[in-house]
């Protein structure tokens, strides 16, 4: 099963493509980026652009994204949850199978920690991931951290559903 | 100018649509509304197909939106900021020309006073338009108020270019 999995932003989109049916093979990792000087609407259609170049070359078979919350950074939640919603569709209309996790439920899913820092969650990507280095940039970790936490959750998903 | 006025949400999203060459003519105005029991994947997917439908059907020149202020209502910020962006997309890529106005333009220009009540505004609405009573549901008459104040701040943005 291909997952891509999404750190939602609006100027920086992490993403990260693993194949859970082959042990968590790595497959891609990366960022979308978007310019400042750019329209909030112009933003918003590159980000689907690029979501939609990466969906038609790795066609995965599920999306992972990461839940938002309004307290973490208030400055910023209202862009970011405009390119989440756009993400969200995007990925609606070409995988039409989405799981969204909570940060904290990646931590424990990686680390087994809920409240773990996130140099740990960032060792265990590298670690599952069999890399030499922790993936850069940190959004492109952290979309492969919930890549990860799909991986490791679905099957008690397929439990749950027996 | 055909002006498609925007009142953003999730599951209410109001629209109005005038004709501001002639005399901002009504031309149409209501609600697209999107099931609870829908992900939201799936309700932001119902927003972009009913937004494409009127674009499609009136093909206005112009699209007025109401900014969004996380303050205003913390608990809902993110979903109405997520269907936001699906709006800010879909007008972009099928209008591309997009203006956003605060509560406060929005007031300024359709009362002349920017701390105007909600049932101050929706008279201007109606009287500016010429109709009985005021457009019902609410979602519906803000987006018209957003169409007018743009069709009464475009002329002076024309001024503004010279």
């Amino acid at each position: 099963m291909i997952i891509l999995g999404i750190d939602p932003g609006y100027a920086i989109i992490g993403y990260g493509i693993i194949d859970s049916s082959k042990n968590n093979a790595l497959i891609d990792y990366g960022v979308i980026t978007t310019p400042k000087e750019d329209s909030m609407a112009i933003r918003l259609k590159s980000i689907e652009e690029g979501l939609v170049f990466l969906i038609n070359k790795y066609k995965p078979d599920v999306v992972a994204i990461e839940e938002l919350f309004y307290f973490k950074n208030q400055k910023t939640v209202i862009p970011v949850a405009q390119a989440r919603g756009v993400i969200l569709l995007t990925c609606q209309k070409l995988v039409g199978n989405i799981y969204e996790y909570t940060p904290l439920q990646i931590k424990q899913a990686l680390t087994g920690i809920g409240r773990a820092e996130k140099n740990q969650v960032q060792f265990m990507v590298k670690s599952i991931l069999g890399l030499k280095s922790t993936p850069k940039p940190d959004d492109a970790a952290d979309a492969l951290a919930v890549a990860l936490c799909h991986s490791q959750t679905s099957p008690m998903l397929n439990l749950n559903k027996l």
